[in-house]
């Protein structure tokens, strides 16, 4: 199955922007700058929308989702909307009892720790995927010619979730598990794949000119573990959108040690997080794709010539990357002043892109 | 100033230990072994000792810390106590409003954010140490041969926690602080490096025979960001201990990418997280120190034999090194099995030592 005649990727809306043009190594007309978590808690528009609101019902509620993913759009100018979700979207979808508990996370009903626990585990329809699709269709028809970037948790920081049945610090549940129950893991991981997989295919058929697979919690392995237990299921997720040719990025925070098995997971674009100079992150991944980011958000509360310091060295290193997509190396700390960060769009795009990825085009 | 005759480093009590040796590059008896947060939580008979006492109390008070640091020794046979406390106590000596809540950790009265603040910071004296030097000396006449570590947190993590107010994840306040303000994060990293130097010292004067700095967040900063904000005052706090002569130890978690910077504060001995083998770690040292580590904290739930093949894999890549100390990669979960970890040591205990190390003796 392909996109439909009239997709933003397939009609040109959206195909030659500079976010869709750069995560395939061309050459932008302007450098493309997005923001992770750039709808939410940052925006009083946000906090204003969601007075009253579980998060839950703010991402399944398509007038909701679409309306909050737009707002930092329109405020900052920036080159992608990014679909406001959450990691266990795809497992309330499917029927999995999780609630998003203030001050807290994802909270689940009962957590998922044996091989009986795993095959009892509800399948994600197609239909229920329907509030998804229609909150992407909506959004698109407002974005026009700004490509939405769509949503999915990779599998091993969703199961980690299942595991834990709550948010945890160093993960021990799924990490015992992969070594002491490696089938029961790999079955879990496969079922998360699956979900985070039909979830992202759902937001590129309706709508989505890019995906972004997050590995939040990638950065809790080491390389063997990330590689032997975490990677071939993210590869699994990412197999059910491979047909549909919308560039694909995977980020992960504190994944420096892994950025070479994050790429090949099968992506596009390698997203970097705040601790490692892009130069150096091109330089592991032997100038092999673009990379996105990595401004650290830590900055966005300095003096302004701190950060316009910061963000300038940001993308004199990406220079030496074939191709960039200028972003935070984490998301957008709650506290930020939303002023700042269009300030922040504005200097990005106020400097001339390079001729250096001509040589790749 | 010299440690007085009687200290365990000097009548030779501890000097030939299986610890001591490995920690000085030569070859030890036995293979040591030790775990971090080996006092604590996983015990019964601390969390009976504990009952109806705060965690403060259970640090300030000589006769508890000194029972909480031997509880472990005597259960598990461990090559060395690591002096019980908590990060903070530096601070609550020299009279910082500081309180340790369960469940969330340590909460200052007021954050330390402004160069007012940091000049405003008491001063830990010698005599506030008095109830940590009467802990450590119970403490060593219990232990007899056995070597106590000192205890000590990183001024980074330390000054972390002071701006932040309590603990967080991400560590935006003080990440953003040495961008925004250098002058008052190097006041305050220097104030903090000072108390943890102190701290350490009067452990080792009253007969701890090594040194442990703990540097549980350093893993959060980039490699640019730890050399010119964290280790100079890493540094600064090991400067108030170097003349007495015991070896030294840094540890911090996600620190992958850190490690020769850690080295080079100047210790003796670098920690290494569950996350980087030991051969791996050694090769990025240029094989230059002994190395402390890294059974992951998650195989201790996993089945037996899934464990002892894994601490064999930490043993038999530690060999690499001039030294090695097998330790956990990171501290011991309180859900741990307390007879797991006796029946580590044991395993430990029974795998000869090679001679890989007389080259370096």
């Amino acid at each position: 199955m392909s996109l439909s005649a009239n997709h933003p990727l397939v009609d040109g809306r959206t195909s030659n922007s500079p976010l869709v043009t750069a995560l395939r190594g061309g050459k932008p007309s302007r450098r493309p700058v997005w923001f992770m978590r750039q709808a939410g808690r940052s925006l009083p528009e946000y906090r204003k929308l969601r007075e009253g609101i579980s998060m839950l019902d703010s991402c399944l509620r398509p007038d909701l989702a679409s309306e909050i993913t737009l707002q930092p759009v329109r405020r900052h100018d920036v080159d992608a909307g990014i679909f406001f979700s959450d990691i266990v979207i795809p497992l309330k979808l499917a029927g999995v009892d999780v609630e998003i508990v203030p001050g807290v996370g994802p909270v689940l009903g009962s957590p998922v720790r044996t091989a009986a626990d795993v095959a009892n585990l509800p399948e994600l329809t197609d239909e229920a995927l329907e509030p998804i699709r229609q909150a992407v269709a909506l959004t698109v028809a407002e974005l026009g010619t700004t490509p939405l970037i769509g949503f999915a948790g990779a599998p091993f920081t969703l199961a980690a979730y299942m595991v834990e049945g709550k948010p945890s610090r160093d993960h021990l549940g799924p990490r015992t598990m992969m070594h002491a129950d490696p089938e029961t893991w790999t079955a879990l991981a496969n079922w998360a794949a699956d979900a985070s997989g039909k979830f992202l295919r759902a937001q590129l058929e309706a709508g989505a000119s890019a995906g972004q697979l997050f590995d939040s919690w990638a950065g809790s392995l080491g390389l063997a573990d990330y590689t032997k237990f975490a990677a071939p299921a993210s590869a699994r997720a990412l197999d059910h959108v491979r047909d549909l040719g919308a560039p694909l990025i995977h980020f992960g925070t504190g994944t420096s040690e892994l950025l070479v098995a994050m790429r090949d997971v099968g992506v596009d674009v390698v997203g970097v997080d705040y601790r490692l100079p892009l130069d150096e992150a091109n330089r592991r991944l032997g100038g092999s794709v673009p990379l996105q980011g990595n401004i650290d958000p830590a900055l966005l509360s300095a003096p302004w010539e701190v950060l316009e310091a910061h963000v300038r060295e940001v993308i004199a290193a990406g220079e030496s990357a074939p191709g960039h997509v200028v972003n935070l190396g984490h998301g957008v700390p709650p506290e930020t002043d939303p002023e700042i960060l269009t300030r922040v769009v504005e200097l990005i795009h106020s400097i001339p892109v390079a001729g250096a990825t001509e040589m790749n085009s």
